[in-house]
């Protein structure tokens, strides 16, 4: 019925990486490391990676694309997931799904709503989703639920939480603390506060690389189902649900333009990670540590404006 | 390279339009009018109508899909179109892009942000848009402009301003006076804030059915070209920017809400109306005036998820 | 029953008025001039003037004492007094009479509070003083009666609008014409914004030497008994209301600070005039027009604060 | 020089305070108690109890007045006493003077100041002034001499703690800890937040008569001195501004109804009593657990109106 164009079927994703990759190399070390968490301003902002994932299982990589570096809150889509699996839409009585019109740990916005975070992607609704991921068992259950998931999805069983960024993302979390207390004093919390954020402590201080984290992603490119093993991981209609969240509330208070300068559900990460998936087609990853003044990638977001432009993978036409 | 699954050739889209109209006409009625402006609230309730318009000119239309209607702020969108044909790039130094977390005619965020409109489809977005629109003529010309505009693209000369409709907006202006006023304080309105104003009234006001607005908009799902006239009525990569907007922020407070349930980029009015693109697909338009708390069509947003459903149009998988 | 000890029987007024100006002296010419009224921005920054006025009719004054300056909101004292004689409580339905917690000119308390300015010294609670003082005249009837007013109680048959003034407010409303706006957005508007706001850009056009200004306020120091011709020209209980919303409201986003540092319900304008009340004593105004970061009279205040030490006049001991 | 005129010398205070409890009887049980302190919600409704203490050692009594009670957040006004005796102005480098226009537990303001609360009275402040008065001790030495001061100034040995209104703050303290993280995450906490937030919960949990109470407060009423015992408790100048801070910003978010009815600078606490200062003449307290929206007694409210009617108390005249 539609004349749909399929992507260029000889185009070359390696060069196209690469390209990219080169493009941007200018931007290597600009932008600003996250000096409130001591282990993460430690890292060379000259790190620059990149891989891509397909669904027919070929992987592309370029750069450092290969170095493990913290995930953050790229773990946020993950948990999401998981939490998803177990409960459903019922999830959602807790959290929204809007943009919050302001920084990822916002407390304005927190206060407005009584206690209930505007989506599970920023700070304040990823600890709601840990504490419904908690469930009846405890945090290190559920931390070990999402490092099995992730070393499942990537097939990789080396990756682990690097206790070093753990303790510093722990010695440095007031905000978080201050988050999860907001939320429990409106009754939104049903554990511990100290057993929630421990959780969200050691999810952000999960390390992954580029190649690992987007073949980790492919289910969500596949309707749920992982491309490479079958798995249906999630439900398709849960699937779609994350990526929207993803497209409107993936960045910060920056998601608006991510949207308009790449039109990919994606995930940014203080890590200087970022995470995006192409519906139908496979998922990619950037790494570079320096930060744009709303906390993303700003050269990783340069390099998929211009991979996008080599691969028409926009969702938007 | 993926292994890409298109959409079912074989789908009767008359049949699932119809069928999706039918799926919702129990929520007929549902919903509440816009009682401040008075032409509005005078629309009967029970009407619901809806139409798709594809790129090879096929069109479907279901219930009250040939009526006309206010289209209110879906005409944002044209607006839009038309201010980035002139201005390019430049527009978003005077608008932001990003989703607001908060109502539509919401004046907090503006204060915070010092007179800069958080995205161009929020009110006091448009206003800006249409002070820009405006340039070195008069409002008279920019409405006339956008009037032969959605003719030209709709194919229908009759296209015109409501002006029982107008005139009721204007007398129930004060909102979208105070926020031009506090735009013109912060010196980033070059016009009177009358003319401005104006032209905002007057484009709300135009009226036009479901057929006529997805036709008209068949230019966003194709790279701005229009597939049936095979005009460039906008540049690629400025369409693919409109809808990345309307997907980030094109129904109010409600915008995640709708990705997450339709996953296309869409714009509502009060007057009831929605309109989506489907990217490389075409444009569907929906009527239903009982809206949802945040100001969205209720029946016309479950009829798309139906529609949707079972066309798997979402740009999500 | 209590030990009270009246103020020194000896203190001279005049030496203690002429002090703490000289005291202040390195100060004149600070501070920042309001830049968005040019007709104010054009005085000479380096005027510094004082008087007091007493209940025996004594009067002091020092340094440009007795040159006329543009009294701005001041003059929202006067219009308060003059609504709760036609109004009386009912006034407070439409305004309230807590602090804002922000700026005079703020309108996010005005959204979170649906249109009901936080009390009616900040401007968009004098903008629905002015809307109630207008009642079922006209705006040209009010402002005749607030001058009619000032020069009753100064005895100055000469006290005018500086038409010029006037004319640059005007020219520069375009924050109170929203707020304005945004006011009648909620119905909490009787009259059109423009026949409002012209009655407040020609009160705060007004011209009155620091003399008068103190004189003028005499009877708010006497539980509304203007001392020096025994008319009553408030009731007692809304005098004292009135001082007290002087005292929690009166400076802006500093008026808990000059609580602290001055201890005495005051006003102060734009224009760099402070009005202050001594309750059972008198009046006291002074006049410097460089700005504070929060709007009031750099020099203006610390001259205010100087006499209150030489003077013991805080109504806190 | 002014012709002031004394309180009426043979007021019979003893008459009008049981005269003002009289009236006010109708009301005892009216408002709300503070659910989410389970210990306080368990007090019964129709206490109703006030005294009058002056400054030649008189004590006037009527109804519950010597029935201890949870004095809550009116013991913010004496560790502000202390901490500025510790530290002088220099507290004002970490906390506010400014009436924060929101609830006494609004976080929003501290997300737009940046961790510095607005004012020492609000619960936020008041963490900050406690984290302050801990200094290079440890929160029980600060709780210690918070004792002593009040057993000093009352002179009352027992006065002490609840410690099962203290355990029960603790349990609900989500909020409390809150905004002690988030005071944590910009830097303006010295000590551990539960370290601070012990000290804020057992000074809270402080259980006094009005006798006591208002017989504490007596040297706000003369310049700093203790009127019975000499002692020079604290300097004149920092008394006034304890008093200019009550007046403004001691009854959360009706702290300028509270100054517009009474007049006197004052301080409300959830447990349902005020403290109110009148300069030169003495301090009164009032007892009734019922409160208004605001967090303030209702009865309580009403009680001292009336007895500033009888009175003539007012600071405003």
């Amino acid at each position: 019925m539609n004349e749909w164009s399929p992507p260029q079927p000889k185009l070359d994703l390696q060069a196209a990486l690469t390209a990219s990759l080169r493009d941007v190399s200018a931007y290597q070390g600009q932008g600003s490391l996250p000096s409130y968490i001591p282990a993460l301003s430690q890292v060379s902002p000259n790190k620059l990676g990149a891989a891509i994932a397909l669904g027919d299982g070929g992987a592309f990589v370029a750069g450092d694309g290969d170095e493990p570096f913290s995930i953050q809150s790229i773990s946020n889509v993950f948990t999401l997931s998981l939490a998803l699996q177990h409960l459903g839409a019922a999830l959602f009585n807790r959290v929204g799904k809007e943009a919050s019109g302001s920084a990822t740990n916002s407390i304005v916005q927190l206060e407005l709503e009584k206690g209930k975070p505007r989506n599970p992607l920023i700070n304040s609704g990823a600890l709601v989703v840990d504490d419904q991921l908690i469930g009846g068992d405890s945090g290190d259950v559920a931390i070990d639920e999402l490092l099995q998931f992730l070393r499942e999805r990537s097939g990789e069983e080396g990756i682990a939480i690097d206790e070093k960024v753990a303790i510093s993302e722990s010695q440095a979390g007031s905000l978080n603390r201050s988050l999860a207390h907001y939320i429990a004093a409106f009754g939104n919390l049903s554990h511990p506060v100290e057993e929630v954020v421990s959780v969200y402590f050691r999810q952000c201080a999960i390390a992954m690389t580029c190649r690992q984290l987007a073949r980790a992603a492919l289910y969500l490119a596949f309707d749920g189902i992982d491309p490479i093993t079958g798995d249906q991981v999630i439900l398709p209609n849960r699937c779609r649900r994350i990526l929207a969240l993803m497209m409107t509330c993936g960045h910060y208070d920056n998601s608006g333009d991510f949207a308009f300068r790449i039109g990919l559900p994606g995930k940014s990460g203080v890590g200087g990670g970022i995470l995006v998936v192409v519906p139908n087609v496979g998922a990619a990853a950037v790494w570079s540590p320096g930060l744009n003044a709303s906390g993303t990638s700003l050269a990783g977001t340069m390099l998929l404006e211009k991979l996008v432009e080599r691969t028409g993978w926009s969702v938007f036409g």
